[in-house]
């Protein structure tokens, strides 16, 4: 790893509240010596990153910010993975997204795996991408919160639905672990393992942790 | 992170020389601040791995040792994967199988994915090993070196041998990454990247890059 | 077929009631002219085959004993098919495991099966085993009994379960053949089959067939 | 089993030399005690079964013999699997296709299997059949002798050919069992066997065997 | 495009109605200087084709209608698909079922699709289909109408199940696009598509545009 | 079908050439009293769409350019399928991709088809979308002409290059449909088919028979 390594992780929408979010679900991974962590939001990017229309309008603005920042590692935190293939193709480090991250996360830690989605119409978007990454025979479950993003973010009924559906994926579906499907959920992860026993994956986390698998190889 | 957190990574063979170049193929993820690595040998493993007799000889001491040890994480480094199962069910920890990692780590870097292998006997076990994960179309090929596991971790000859197979399954086969087929081929990675222009992955690299992203998590 | 062929099916706990009645549901396959199938404990079994760690306990006791003994065929009484690799590579005559022949009988016979599981925390367990197969999308269901190993064995009430559950796989899940997924509920089959009109699979009987065809050959 | 059981083994060509090669392939199956076993010639079959008109010539006919014979279970001896679905509906016992069980058998013996076809122009209905069994991931290769099916049944140059096209899969394609893709080469199947290594699976055998399987349990 | 060209639609059952329904859903696609759509009836099919042997029994007469007709392009218009293979054999003019054709033209519109059955029976046959087709992982469900074939083309009870059906299919198992599995419902298709808001396939409509697709090409 | 009913068929690379090449292709599915079929350029759009920054820089002109046109259907015409799914959310008509319809129309002809792409570099993207769409089972072969666009347009040397290519898939991979991997290659379709003796699809020909398909349906 060079001295001055970085790991870039893009907010695709320009809350920032949900930048900040994801810099503190980093905070465990900036080490000393290691590489920096930054969390930057993408300027042109819509205030919530909902429809097709808004996924496709981070696209290229995407990959210009990496074409710009070359970053040792770049992690897209937002669960539909907006723009990896053009990222990839803007910059020769490593692109992670979040949901192919957490996804594969959650493949090497048990047999059979779920995804809790914050609304029920992503599942579909989810479905695809777990077909595209090959394993849908792998899928436990992909049970909706129904609750909103922000709603998700925050604190006390946001878990106890958390709870609900994680148990419902675990006992009836029969999940080993589960992903979270949103990038501000972190804060739920541990309480969440702890109550349920089975690995929790936060996704920015996991993509995290696979650009430091990258980048600290010698 | 608990402050006393550490990845196991264990070397199921007995011999000596392997652990010692898992220790310096690591050496970039050991950080101030972060978890400490042990490579550990198991002393109850064969001098090699090559029969299914030896694999399952492995199982049971395998389990032993981390029940006994109790790590933060663990990281079999063998590319047969031996024991990961009955780890899990021995310790709470998060247990990561090389090869196991190796591939999702590559899946997560590329479309399509090769596999270099020592000898051409072991390409049977990673056929079903792919299968069983899942990913069977996104595997470009699987080809042999044919030299000793011994020559592979020695230098010049295994470079040459590595960058010709290596080509074949980028120009052939169609592989966008690379997964070394084995644990001790970690000096040849940056260099054989640097020649091919695809990603290599290095497995137990990989693992504890898994392992990092599950226990940095807080 | 040799004079002295012989079919050794090894009960791989030590539960001598469950190799009585391994003898008696094979009862009828034992034939003048045919092979010898001889129905052995492993003395060195627990008691009960429940956790990894008891599934990996015999791995190696069973290839030795099928070394030792060198039968004409071999068939892994337990369905959860423990040593079948190791025992093929310890033996040279065929190694049959309950369940794969099982699942493997239940394709010939019909487009989708179902699995009649005793507890639901073996389900996971049948479900990597059908993905490992290659055919995830043959499987209509697979739902449990939720009654203990040695209520499946005895009489009244477990019939009435298995009728229970085995409608729900025929008419819900779509089932057109079912497997039994213990090896004690021979004496079920036949009543059943009666009752559902669908093919019930005794799996060590799926694999004594197995083996006589294949060492009928001349 | 009923006293009187007995297999019924349908050529579904009307080359009665193809029957009396059925009987003489079974001849080790016929046990004291155990079901008859009847090689039988559909009349009104062509003479070689080569085209889809030929596989359709014969649907229901075989369909009326077994109607009429009400067998306790039934083999139909032709590697295209003609009528099975048809078969299943007109009577009550287990029908089995040639193809269908010699590939099952395989896959029980081995994790990636190799088909021997006759000819290079039936190797897509064999791929067509494999990809709807669900298993096309395990399959190794699927090679042709490219001699005719009157050759095939006959001695020296069709062993020296099935040497070399078995030889070719093992080695080449990793195949670890054999399937023999058509009815008249039962003969070859011990000698392929002891000079290549691996399971050779005769598929008229292989679904005797599992009728055995189906009708002796009691 | 010949000046004489023509499409045959055969319904494969004698129930004159049913292809006097089928030329009235296509009569939108006769278009001037377009190839002639001729719907026939087969005359020795049966009344209904319910079982296999009713499919079996419309194979041969099918291929033989196609050979002495030679049609530029032929539809099979019953959802069984019956005869399409022995079809391509006996013309040298793209055959099409009406099945198959809808399911295709379903994936070109949505990723997941679902199938409107008229009887639970005969969703084991299309689930058949879907992975013979090799599609299972896109099919979000199959679920019948309990109403009998004659009822499905009447009006208004008919349309009352299918919107209650479709809605089930679109809302709990996440269908994008909805295949009607029935000749006789093409004047369905327009309301309930508008009902619903998601495209609805009539699969006889489908196959006529993919006929359309190949003879129009010069 | 309305009276103003119009196929809109859009080149999303700029160059005009190959617009009219795609009038030229598509003057048989222009028919009195058929929808209308406007071939035209999207003026945002690169000369040649090469990369997956020229892919993804057309996918918000293409949903505006739709979004605005208000057509009754829309073909894309790049092999690509650039913007598919954005179209599909800014209008309420069908969206046609070329190359998913080209596929689909080919699984409608054989069991198993080929792929002619121009260059070996687009084969990756072909291998994605055949296992998104989830047939990777049924693709025969994927290989490549390696001439540039321009010579795939023009005449004699490229199709003795598509002979050449096209014979290999048939015969050696057992493709039994081909499908031309570009927009530029329609009028060397009949001749090509003529030559082999198979189905060959012109992909923008089968999505505007798809297109037809939909639209027709009253």
């Amino acid at each position: 790893m060079s001295t001055d390594a970085r790991i870039l992780v893009v907010n695709p929408n320009s809350n920032e509240a949900v930048t900040a979010g994801l810099a503190e679900a980093l905070a465990g991974y900036v080490l000393p010596g290691g590489p920096r962590i930054d969390c930057v939001t993408l300027r042109e990017g819509p205030f919530n990153i909902e429809t097709q229309a808004d996924i496709e309008s981070v696209v290229l603005p995407l990959a210009r910010l990496v074409a710009h920042e070359k970053p040792t590692a770049t992690v897209i935190a937002c669960f539909s993975d907006p723009g990896v293939q053009g990222c990839r193709e803007a910059t020769r480090g490593p692109v992670f997204g979040m949901r192919e991250a957490g996804i594969l996360a959650a493949l090497a830690r048990a047999d059979r795996f779920g995804i809790i989605a914050v609304q029920t119409r992503s599942i579909r978007r989810h479905l695809r991408a777990v077909r595209e990454i090959g394993v849908t025979d792998r899928l436990a479950g992909d049970r909706a919160l129904e609750i909103t993003v922000a709603d998700a973010a925050a604190d006390d009924r946001a878990f106890a639905r958390l709870v609900e559906v994680g148990r419902t994926l675990r006992d009836i579906d029969g999940a080993e672990a589960l992903v979270l499907g949103c990038a501000g959920m972190a804060r739920h992860r541990a309480p969440l393992e702890a109550e349920l026993g089975v690995p929790i994956i936060e996704p920015v986390q996991a993509a995290v942790g696979m650009a430091l698998g990258a980048i600290l190889a010698r």
